[in-house]
């Protein structure tokens, strides 16, 4: 950590913050310019956000060294992550497609979409149970009913099911029927069902926030994995700008970006990303491109019918032959597309 | 609500738009112009998040012509919705000003910083006992301990006491010690919580999310008055932009915006908003001036000490001197400082 | 347009409208429903920027149904825009690499970096004479020598050259020397600098401005053609976001979007829309496979040494290693990279 | 300047850049952590923008210690800047209200509102002569005539006249006539223009561009003062943001920022920051209460026949009940509203 002191600074403001530095445990290094008096300080990272030294007499600004984060920083393993789930391995060298409504809806619905899915190519089936909707009035989703749903879908078709918690009090149902837990951009920083995840033995999906920068999003997936569980995958979904043609703007940077700050597998959901199911497509062929380990995809029957976002889902007719554009820029990247378990 | 049809659809695509809006109960209206065909519909404005006619053939973009609110609307009540808490009344002509810590950190600290902002001038104290911290190495709150010691606070002053709840399982204890339950940013669409805040009998602080629009605000406050709870208080405390001088840009203009929409009383927090303690003064000031109904303040004893935001919170001096101010700028707006309770 | 009135609006406020209106040669219709009074309207579409109905008393807001374009939307040409280059042609099957420095810094660099770019598959040259810069005290480029020495380069290579004309005032010697004029993205909304570029006969390359949306890119680039050139290419290369780890975000989904609502050719910078030269073989490939026309790439033999957008720079390897890629995934949208000219 | 290396980075990349460093003429020094090499540098801060260091091996990345503008910082300058204007000053205890229309459209026009504006309390004329407008097809001003018309209002009126010049080209007609040259958000960044404008004898007030931090536009102040002019007026208009029921976010916390890191005047224009004219009168309060040296308004006789932004333009009436109310919140910052000239 560096502090600059103003330029106004005197020499007991300079001297307290030495003190106070050192009294914390940080070894400190005077460094006296022209303009400006710098302090550099070695020490434990994890203390510096409680440490309140912007609020001293004469300081200007204090600049972090070290990323704040450090179990999930490529600094801390070099290697990328792999997380395993039966025979799918996830941030190897398969690309995973995981595809199906945004909402369960009913029986037939689920089924039937899992069994076009797998088809098509997906490796696993997405699906919300508990849905969390901006509006009071909006389906807020068919709940335990639509878990169970899911785990006749999964006895069917053999397709894992990734499916979001929105809370610690429904975790414990969640990550019985799921078999990978999708945490959603809403509740990015919900801590405490952040602390709890790192308590479950199942996989967690963590999507970005809609307004969090890159370092917030490693920082909310070094709480779970602060909390004992390593296994994260981290989902790009979209942030908030100005621009209104899309629901989201799909930041397919932070793909290569997390993945160089990372060891944690990236994949992307161009759906949500976009919001519009003209670009899903185009996205998600860009998303392999930039080098992410999968897709999360919002695919109906019949899209004009579904309780819920609609106009983002892809049709099966579009989902299949996007599949076959993926399986050609994958190997671009030395990559393949995963296969699906059989039944 | 308003279809915008393609250039390029079919008469068959605007027959089944037009037998799906009917089939929900809509009536329509058809109107052909030379480039665009536009269907209008009239019906129950809870119903049309739920559709998806986006996703139909032929169609261009569905225009809402409600606001997707309406028990938070001022089209609904139009005058003020008033806040009585024992003697105290928010949204009327007393403007109040919640001051205190960012979290509980001992016993002396909570009861000397009480006294001290109620004899500065403030009505209420605020105080965080579960702190949402971005890295997971940060301090978290003394939780229930600080519960308990805000609690002693209000018994040596009077002052009626403002809390955090992080989640639905701390919200029975949150809301027996607390006069007021606060709602942070990040949980701002935390939609079980808000659920829940609609079953309890105190008021809701429901602070603005970082990156939510006004009527996403309103929408999350519909969520708590829908459940039940008609006693709400918005809280604006700056929104995620581009700019990084500041924490967040406070958006003031977010206050008379918020009250032409709706009822509710609407304060602002110029702490987080600004994030450095040299801009909370002169925004206090602005937010009375645009109109707020009340401001919640960080104030420490000593800033430099404090084990979280330090360096946006005020001392005691600075506090002091800017409730002067305050007062003078009441009057402009046919308002005035509130009194404290008297013990 | 349609006219939404605000729920308290009397009979005279929606006669005025009406009046109005129809004064400016608007026919109008009305829909009186239970909570709102809308009027539609139909006329000449760029009239409306020009009325201030939202102005007049009971009015709740105005809702254009048209976009505010016209001769550059794929409704006025429903097929895509190709533009000639000599035997170059952009928006077709081919898909072009642009590269070279940010900055022209001397002859040996530029006609080095031609001869390199070319040899490795680029099909134009790129290099700024006349350099916007944040800071007075940055390099501003070699201006009027810059563009001698990117004519030489072009002498020595026949690869056409792409350079930014930064105002009015410089651009008949721009045009001159150029073969393509670039406009940036701060002078996305210099009004004046885009009607002069209607009335010169190179093609423009029009960078999005930095915090513009894809309408306002597209009423930028109908200001160019209704002044007279058709000849236009537009640039995605970054917004400005919350998130600071790249220099802007790059829009890719802008891509897609902009070639459902344009006939014209698209292309993409991601060497300004990340920032970081990292990132700029990821984003290149998702550039391709979302659809781009082509790419405008920095490229320096010696990024270290590099005037300016060093850090964002390839080097010769890394570029070349690049377009191997490209050409893997452009047969996949049934495209191919551009064979650069022959000497 | 603070290099930080990657933890990967060798002793001979640490090397190479400390050998480019004082090549360069900084002098350098080595602190080697457990995770980090971190390199001090200490130079002419103005040669930081053209190296490249971020591109060398090893680089992680570059912290610069000082601001990157110098002459308007308030470190170079402590006291305020003040503008002198005939008898009027700008910056010190007084604070100036300039109003006017958006744009000038006729004789009567805008001497009549000149009239109006001077009784209400203005003590200085707006209006648009050449006007920057989003699409081709909206009214783009009197331009030189409209100059006239203002020069004749200044005539009847006494009051200096404040207009925006667009760029290069019409700067010398644009300050024969204005007594104020005003920049517009978009050309912020006209880097020609900002050069140009050091060279008049007029006074500039400089708008943030829309989507500029608060450095940025410091950088574009220094940009007119390192070419001759001094007397620079910032205007805070706001920013783009996500939000889209205001035109703009109006950043007030900017005012008070931009006070503290520079000595130049700041005034506010509310008009265009919220794009509504009920929000006008709360945001220039807000604006006063917040530190501005002044106000930019839209007044228009009439605001439903503006040919431009009639939305935002306040009526005389409310003008004038808004003075009234400024005029008790000055004080409180030991300021007073300004009187206007007297013929």
């Amino acid at each position: 950590m560096i502090v600059v002191m103003q330029y106004t600074a005197t020499e007991d403001n300079i001297k307290k913050v030495i003190e106070r530095l050192e009294s914390e445990g940080f070894s400190t290094h005077l460094s006296q310019g022209v303009s400006r008096t710098i302090i550099g300080a070695i020490g434990d990272r994890t203390l510096i956000p409680g440490l309140a030294i912007e609020a001293m007499a004469g300081v200007e600004k204090v600049v972090p060294i070290l990323h704040p984060y450090k179990l999930v920083s490529r600094e801390f393993q070099e290697e990328n992550s792999t997380i395993q789930l039966d025979k799918l391995v996830i941030g190897g060298k398969d690309i995973h497609v995981i595809a199906g409504p945004c909402a369960v809806e009913s029986r037939e619905q689920i089924i039937e979409t899992a069994q076009a899915v797998k088809a098509a190519g997906a490796t696993m089936l997405r699906g919300g149970a508990f849905k969390p909707r901006t509006s009071p009035y909006s389906f807020q989703g068919l709940q335990e009913e639509g878990l169970r749903l899911l785990a006749e879908a999964r006895e069917e078709t053999c397709l894992p099911v990734v499916t979001e918690c929105m809370d610690v009090e429904s975790l414990s149902i969640v990550s019985e029927f799921a078999d990978i837990v999708q945490v959603g951009a809403r509740n990015m920083q919900n801590f405490n069902l952040l602390k709890k995840l790192g308590t479950i033995e199942k996989p967690v999906i963590l999507k970005r926030g809609m307004s969090s920068t890159i370092e917030e999003w490693l920082l909310a997936a070094e709480y779970i994995m602060a909390s004992g569980n390593p296994r994260i995958i981290l989902c790009e979904r979209g942030i908030r700008t100005f621009e209104n043609y899309t629901r989201n703007t799909l930041d397919l940077s932070a793909v290569p970006a997390a993945k160089n700050l990372s060891h944690l597998p990236v994949i992307v959901d161009p759906s949500h990303g976009t919001g519009r199911w003209q670009l899903v497509a185009p996205m998600s062929r860009a998303a392999v491109a930039a080098g992410a380990d999968g897709l999360l995809i919002e695919v109906h029957l019949n899209p004009s019918e579904a309780l819920s976002d609609g106009p983002q889902s892809l049709t099966l007719e579009n989902f299949t032959s996007l599949i076959g554009e993926l399986a050609v820029i994958a190997p671009v990247l030395n990559r393949q597309l995963a296969a699906a378990c059989r039944d």
